[in-house]
């Protein structure tokens, strides 16, 4: 039953079933619950290779119907968006054929594998904006409430000039060497390792909070396992394909001073998305591992009444929070997906163009294309080309 | 769609659709696509007295059918199991209805708004409970998975002989003077004020994790701000007529030393239900702030190298999280009302008897009882009488 | 040498050299280096019955002379200023000597083992006081630079109207019951356990910090590890004499509600005095385990952007911090004892009243008398008889 | 008097009276008395330009006479240890003189302000070193208890391999543009900004921590405000010549990744030396602002109960504590000087070769230099050379 009953319908068809696929599931089924909408999400149907495990799925995650072919769940009537949740080589082969078939899309991070298959869904995306359709990418962290605060803060000047910013995106589930050599660490399947997964992650929030592109970076990647068990043969092993970390230092457009480092070898680090900016005024820190915190330092204060300040970010005016608890009843990681699925969804109805869009998920790319490059010439500086004017207007 | 589609399903109407109703819809709509469950919770009624109301409620919290009068919903043949979201006043008159018409019970907390309702609802209980019917009280912190997590931990002797435990439970939305004379801040209504609704989670949590009774308080209770605007017409003030803060000190049964401390004026702190246990051989640190840890010091490592650690409690072994995420991402308050649904539901698949049943409500509410008295005998240590066997029972 | 050559001297004589007289030596031997003092503290002489233990102890911690009779000592032309860091049971034998015999006092806390002695130890500070002598008492807390801090904000009005005051002093060195029966254990030396140790303290803080006295208390008391080895005998066991833990409520002046814990089996807390001030317009929060730390929350800020903020107490417009480092350096636990060494040696110098006096001391002792009593009678609310007003004024 | 009367003395002169000077004073006045000493130091001379000046800080600081040359200084038969407590740019020519000369030094970090002076000092040393003088570099920081820990439990491989490093040094002093251009802004009086000052510290404690030499670095440097009031006449300004922040990453031996931040302008970071070591089966996390306290995860116990624990490192185990106050009661940032003195009397006694020494003073300078030459161009990775091994005998 719709949120509101008079609010005409979406329908919403999904690639792939597995974590993202689950994450975003929880994101179409609670985002009309906590959110008035325009457009009453359905979730039509769910897709994946596999026809008993997809109709499985289809039943537990709450989809009408399962497709085993993306070409049939993009050719469905009843789905008007199409969520791509698969891995990275296959984004953009069925983006641009949602987008040509007339669909919106949101696609998962990282936009694509490579910089030429972004390039492609840029223009994709282009073309269909003007026939009125949408295209956006799952850089489900800006929807944090704390981050999205923190944007906020920075746009209103609070910081000042920018000097300082510094990321770290820190997991520890590769650090154990009889792990098995899964999907994410072969680069045929996941473009890249740490890089594509966790540096997409924070290389778009830089840009995001700051509202500044990066410039260019200085980077060292390392894959320090190279040979892990395969999956259902522990006997053989498989040699690792990606990067296990990768450490760069880089500029945003203003001069201010970045660095970033992603490692799925930290031990004891769960899902340690940090982010510091240090501004003239003031400055700002978040953690992941503690999502509803967002610490502000305001530099214009009397130095013996300053501080870091725990802001927990459930107050009513905070982003998001309109269609939740009261204060300090905190959300989770899966509330990011409620929050896309919101403002997608407005988008949609509104005519709008939600942001990131695939330009934003292409300039992205470039970042991570340079620090590739960047580390296969001894670290050198490597400019990373800006958007062209049409690619912002996207 | 179910999560399996040959599982039975159980009907689950709602009593109040507020603050409390919002969360218990949460936890109806996602549980079965977390959980895998013996039966399937279909949300088949919502009901309140207002029509127009309530039929907003059903279409935003997806609920099947409203009903605005709840002995229909009682009545419903479609409906197994009643959930009670209603303010305490009317907790014992619609649950033993409930329970005479052949349902299934949950109850919100605390259990009633006097120990002889309590008293009552638990003999109802009883008798339905011969009849192969469940009834729960709402005591939904205890689903966080840290505290589940805490409870195992204490139970496996990991801290030894218990000394000391202290629990807050401190918010601040009644520190401005301003704010309007709610519900909650009548005794007709809600029985109590801040000792009713935060001080019966403390007192419940202290009980649950220790596995002990609270055998005696020593208590004090205030009223800071005895009177406050009406709502609806802030031009007139009517009477506070419950407490804004109540401390107590107790005692575990184990001799242990307690003390409590909850409060609706505690500027800053927004919903920071702490609990710290220590005994012979380790020591236990939670603040619900930050629910996704818990602190475990452990007493028998070298003193060189001991410290409360924090667990993040997102492993998949950890109590709950088998529904869940990949570790470091963390859940929200929402997750204990999903949490107390997958376990109230295998109970009634299974014949179980899931705790805190009835009894368990009223022998918080004798606690309570004990501090209100005590509070009016100049903090005299006032004993709790213990459950009799057939209440434990129960 | 001096600090400035030209100020004439005040020849300290200390009795008593185990762990507060070292802490008292640090005191003395630092402050006239990271202070401008109008007078220079000599520390000329060191007193204990151990002849040997006292000659050694004299070379060790930098005393010009040793004795082995404390009157001796007090007899002393190159001795001003009598500093007891005795255990309590002495306390008023020495310091009404030593006040009678002309000479200035610092008496570590408890000021005595029971009210009747402070009662005297006040009398006697009263009649010296008329001779131009200063009395004080070793609360070193009231000088760590966030707690004097602290004081500062909440005397300025930040706080507004005060609601809660809750605080613990938490140890562990008692949880181990294979632990030696030290004097600290033993009723007739040290007056009693964690109450007059650690109690002592929380309790001066509670006044200190809110300039209120405490009217009353409701507390109970508990002596969990009841025979322990001896010391040197450890085949052996005597009794326990005094408290391992007390835990009381109690109200301010203003009708602030109050809480207090004190305990030596705390697994995990090695030095944890906590204390918390919750206002009607912010609160602060303290941990003794991380000093330079003062958390403050700001009530009057907008709700989006107030949070607990970490002071590091450290700039230079802090309190003491005109001695010291530059900000962030920060200050450990015997800094206390320089800054108390500072503000005695400056109240001398002038002519002023050094606070706490004897008469805040003898307060402190009328609070944990009260305590007990209340643990006596079934922790009945025990009204603390309030300060007559020439003690008030001493 | 000293420690133990029978010791004999060593006479300490020192050079330069201000920030470093004051820390290195307490050091030496507090030293004897917290441990028990071989020698006994003496505070025989302090030394600087102005007469009148030095003689005030003589009397404050408690050294026994005043100097106004530094050869006067080293040729006093008084004096056998030379503390160099001056600017970079001097220490090469006094440490190489007072070396000539017979006495044991301790020069302050960075050892000089280029790799030739250092180059010429190590040479210097090692000669002297044949002649049983000692020569030890001021890196303070080592004598952090909570660090020194922190190396022993790498050293005992409790880290299993290390995998990555993080450090960062970050102040906020330089953040404001009116602040004045002081000797540390010079690069003819400080050699570098923030890089030599903060730098060196954190390039010493990867190397101290992890035992294995920084092999290679890529880096940017950059100074955010270029020009400053003149101290004393702030209508003019002049030209900040050395960098405000500088940030590179590299690589341990061992192949580790390391990254690596100092600032004068992280708004809000007052002395946050923090850094992070993971390894194979466990991590380690240190803040300098918390500088009691060392996080360990222990990455080999069950992943349920694993996580970083905040250990107080004040047991009378750990490093340097034999000498304070009971667990919990924190120590501050100048006993690290104290620290330092110990172990510097205790090698000068034993004829030992305390570290570090100038060797690794040299070597710290190589990586610095590599730095700047990496930033100079466009951040290439630029090898360390690695110590000669004559150097690493030093």
């Amino acid at each position: 039953m719709p949120h509101s009953t008079t609010a005409p319908t979406l329908g919403v068809g999904m690639v792939g079933y597995a974590f993202m696929g689950a994450a975003h599931s929880q994101g179409w089924r609670t985002v009309a619950r906590a959110f008035d909408l325009p457009l009453t999400p359905v979730m039509a149907a769910v897709c994946g290779r596999d026809p008993e495990a997809v109709a499985a799925a289809a039943g537990r995650l709450g989809w009408a119907a399962a497709e085993t072919d993306w070409r049939a769940l993009i050719a469905r009537e009843d789905v008007q968006l199409v969520d791509i949740c698969t891995p990275g080589d296959s984004h953009a082969e069925i983006a641009i054929a949602a987008l040509e078939a007339g669909k919106h899309v949101l696609c998962e991070k990282p936009l694509a594998n490579n910089e030429a298959e972004a390039q492609a869904m840029v223009e994709a995306a282009r073309a269909a904006r003007d026939r009125g359709q949408v295209a956006m990418v799952g850089f489900n962290y800006r929807r944090v409430p704390a981050l999205a605060h923190a944007r906020r803060l920075i746009a209103e000047g609070r910081l000042g000039s920018l000097r300082h910013l510094r990321a770290t995106y820190l997991q520890d589930w590769g650090t154990d060497p009889a792990g098995p050599l899964v999907w994410r660490m072969r680069k045929e399947k996941a473009g890249s390792g740490a890089l594509g997964d966790l540096g997409a992650h924070v290389v778009d929030l830089a840009q995001y909070l700051t509202g500044e592109p990066i410039t260019g970076v200085s980077a060292q990647v390392e894959t320090f396992i190279r040979r892990r068990p395969l999956p259902g043969d522990p006997e053989r092993t498989g040699e690792v394909t990606v990067d296990d970390a990768a450490l760069f230092t880089g500029r945003l457009a203003s001069g201010a001073l970045a660095s970033f480092e992603v490692s799925r070898l930290a031990a004891g680090r769960k899902n340690a998305l940090t982010i510091e900016v240090n501004g003239a005024e003031g400055s700002l820190s978040f953690d992941l591992e503690r999502l509803n915190e967002l610490e502000f330092h305001d530099h214009t204060l009397p130095a013996a009444e300053a501080g870091f300040r725990r802001i927990l970010v459930t107050e009513p005016d905070h982003p998001y929070l309109e269609g939740w608890w009261p204060p300090g009843h905190g959300l989770g990681y899966e509330h990011t997906f409620t929050h896309q699925a919101r403002d997608l969804v407005r988008a949609i109805a509104e005519g709008g163009r939600p942001a990131p869009g695939f330009a934003e998920g292409l300039q992205v790319q470039r970042v991570l294309a340079a620090v590739e490059e960047s580390a296969r010439n001894d670290s050198v500086f490597t400019p990373v080309p800006l958007p062209a004017r049409d690619e912002q207007g996207e």
